[in-house]
């Protein structure tokens, strides 16, 4: 198996695809970018990739919304749950009292706002393409602009020489990040089977910007009890009030409820994506009314056929 | 074919009958209650019964719906609508004037009271158990305790000697029952075909007395775009507020929206007894959008085979 | 106060009337029929009429939903549920072997028949205008053309020299008829104040045939939180498909959640009648959720005025 | 009145607050982020503040959206359409061919990618904190680390002596960002007059994370006929799957349909925030079906109020 993620190299990604079984001795290639990532498996150059999907602060990962759901090749096969932590690297030689800029990625940034205010409260911010990136700068003894880095704690892990000025700087201790390993869709790989704790995750354009609409939607769920984990909007970029929805139910597709609400939101919105069955990273089981169980799909369906 | 209907001759059941391609040649034994009718059907004395259903004066035909809807073994195969209208025959020699008391059952009392109250405001009621029984008494010379009696026009019509009073006394002349043929459910007879216009009549059991219930079972039809022509509550009998449903819906059980809506139904209330696929009699096709096609719900099942 | 009741005298109509405080010293009339009572409330020639509305075992008693929904004029101010038993009234001498013909009002025939199946296999059926009309024509040694009545146990009570041939021959020993004590809308009386477990009668046309309409009424109760206890479709004899509802919903006018689904139904089917509120028989308080107490109305209504 | 904006000077956010009446000759004063901005209209230091809030391509401005969101003392007063068109400058002296390294904001960048692919394919991205920022490094002379910036027209509009290597570089020409005028809530201010053609915004937590939840939202709106132009999921940051919605409705609070959904969604969801109610930009009046009218809304009240 070859992998990707969204490096470089000590980013939360490449922890999260370090928890994947075999993937310590596995080759490991860094992509610049979601797309880049997403790219290399449709193009098969790897097996696999993993990518940020949503952090439980800044929400969903729009970049990775977007990109998974341009194309219905793709196949997320497994979710990973990161414990988002934080650590201040600073320039070689620095105190916490030389830092007068910082650079990280804008959603970490976002993340250690209020520990900046307390500590650092007339810093200046520079944003930098990743978290990992703002911080080895410092290994090639570059003068990169800025005096300390907000980074993961993975990076002074793998390069102890770098300058640790703090750590757990993060607001929110709760904080967690999903990522998913997507795949493509047709490349003989087995597909995640039901657990009874399991994902299903599919994008929907909303047919119309109405309230009516995304009811017409929803409906296609409940109706058939399967209850959801995340909803988020994106724009199609068409135009002001045109969406689509990324959507994770509960249940997997060969769970009859699950299988007859897409049948339901291929008739409301035929162009919705399937993106994926794969269990849940937290084994949590769905509660179920004796309504919604595979049984009372399967009486049903022989009660009509034998009429 | 051997056939069965609402006696004794001369009722607007008989009418009814004699509406059906063959019904004229064939053996036709009346009853004396729609339960007793049902019977011969379930007992295969006979091939079918006719009886009323629905009158658009009255309402439902309560005998018939709950004596239709106590077992699955029978099946509507033909809905006949026969426009309603009400003659006055008198006991021999009598004219209207000597019109003391009228009998007739108290369904077509109830569509005459308007006349009544104009020609005839004194008059006195004496229920029957059929408007041609208490017409064709007169015929035996016996003295039946009253003067006239309200029946349909076919009386006469098969009795020219009866002593005709007044002719269209119905208070609505747009006045129409409905009436089904009813057979055995698994009788080897063909079962109507769907006609692009047809219906399907089912008994739920409401799960619950609650609107939310109520919904639920409604939102399966509407879910799937299937329109409802006829929706009549019942008691079960077994305590108050406890009810059944009966559902006429707009299409046949071929049609997949009417197939998806059955198994919808039975999820939610698995007692759901399905009662026959025929044609409308009055040929109307419903208005379908594309979510509820045939096609649209091919394609949906198509999709998620192939996933 | 002045009152009438579904006469004669001896019916589960009088028995009713008899349990509400202070009727029995105040003066009786009885009615001949459900329009009768009512009419009589109309024109104030009495204060109150006792009718029944629903039975257990045959349903709504269409006569007085017909007749009380036919104008905006009339009030419920109270219900009374009677446990319905059956005695067999035998005509003067004759004994249970002499029994050929057994006349009783069609829904009480309906709720013996299992017992005459087995006491009196071949007895034949005689309609009356009412239970207590067919016993107490014995009274008179009238001959009337019948053997035995079916009747409630109040009229032996009333007259023991009746001969009584058997006791409690209903088929369904829970049977229970719901009757309503109806007044003129705006007679000057005190209504019915909120008790905490009320009922609110309302009659509803259905705006159009369909189970998109039918969802429309019901989605102003349940979003509101507001229970139904009975639901009856009725047509409107206009048309085949044409149909009002009758509802009775768990609440009170004065309680937020029921005005406001009062308004919402008002908006969706500008038609509906209002039949008045009136503590519940059984005392049952509804179960309501926080969103739906008075408080969170009040409160909401609160915040958009500040707003 | 004094003003601020999303700046630096020559911003779409400045574009946007120049088409508001009168603000041409007021101060104005740039703000270096939009929490920044709404910060200094909650402490009274200016009276209102132009912010972006949904792009068309890019979606919803979750830092806007966010900080909008987070207090109960902003109202939303105006909304502007700004089409979004991009120019390439270069540094002083460099020419298209010149270009290996670009900056410009996240957003722009995303907006300029399929440009970029074709006409400088190998190009490096370097983020900056705003359009503007990236563009005007180039007057002072400094050596930024990149080669060209990406900004709004305005900016060489400004300072015409800055190298403008491309025009026009965007890859939706129909782009368009929407941007919102805040103010406080209490600050004497005439509020916006209902027009016809309205919007209002609101920001609801879903109570729980169910498909369920979300449509009895969604219900409340729809029950009353207001149609939504636009809806987004926020998390809340307190865990995975807890969201708030973002929500712009059709309609004035002055609207009867309006101030009963908002009743309603109170009750649902206590925490609703309300953020005001203002002209349409496209100036688009909502398609009502009579039971949605002001009017349908006053006679169901005053129906009402006299039972």
């Amino acid at each position: 198996m070859k992998y990707t993620y969204l490096g470089p190299e000590g980013t939360f990604s490449e922890a999260a695809l370090l928890s994947v079984p075999g993937a310590d001795d596995a080759e490991r290639i860094p992509s610049v970018s979601v797309p880049a990532a997403l790219a290399k498996v449709r193009d098969r150059s790897v097996d696999a990739a993993m990518v940020p999907i949503e952090n439980s602060v800044e929400g969903g990962v729009t970049a990775t919304l977007d990109a998974i759901g341009a194309g219905d090749d793709l196949r997320i096969v497994r979710e990973v749950l990161v414990p988002i932590r934080f650590v201040l690297i600073g320039a070689p030689g620095k105190t916490l009292d030389d830092v007068r800029v910082v650079s990280t990625h804008s959603h970490a940034w976002a993340q250690v706002r209020g520990w900046m205010d307390e500590a650092l409260p007339e810093v200046d911010y520079l944003p930098s393409s990743s978290t990992a990136a703002a911080a080895v700068a410092f290994l090639d003894n570059e003068a990169p602009g800025y005096d300390a880095a907000v980074c993961s704690p993975i990076v002074p892990e793998q390069h102890p020489e770098l300058n640790l000025l703090a750590t757990d700087i993060g607001d929110n201790v709760n904080a967690v990040t999903r990522f998913v390993l997507v795949t493509a869709a047709r490349n003989g790989l087995p597909r995640p089977e039901p657990t009874g704790a399991d994902k299903t995750t599919v994008v929907v354009p909303l047919p119309e910007d109405s309230a009516g609409a995304l009811m017409g939607l929803l409906e296609q769920f409940a109706a058939r009890g399967v209850n959801l984990s995340r909803i988020e909007s994106r724009p199609t970029g068409e135009a002001l009030g045109s969406y689509f929805f990324s959507i994770d139910a509960e249940g997997h597709l060969d769970n009859l409820r699950m299988r007859n609400a897409l049948r339901g939101l291929h008739r409301v919105s035929p162009g919705v994506k399937f993106l994926g069955s794969y269990p849940r990273a937290d084994g949590k089981e769905p509660l179920l009314d004796t309504h919604h169980s595979d049984e009372a799909f399967s009486r049903a369906d022989e009660w009509v056929d034998n009429l």
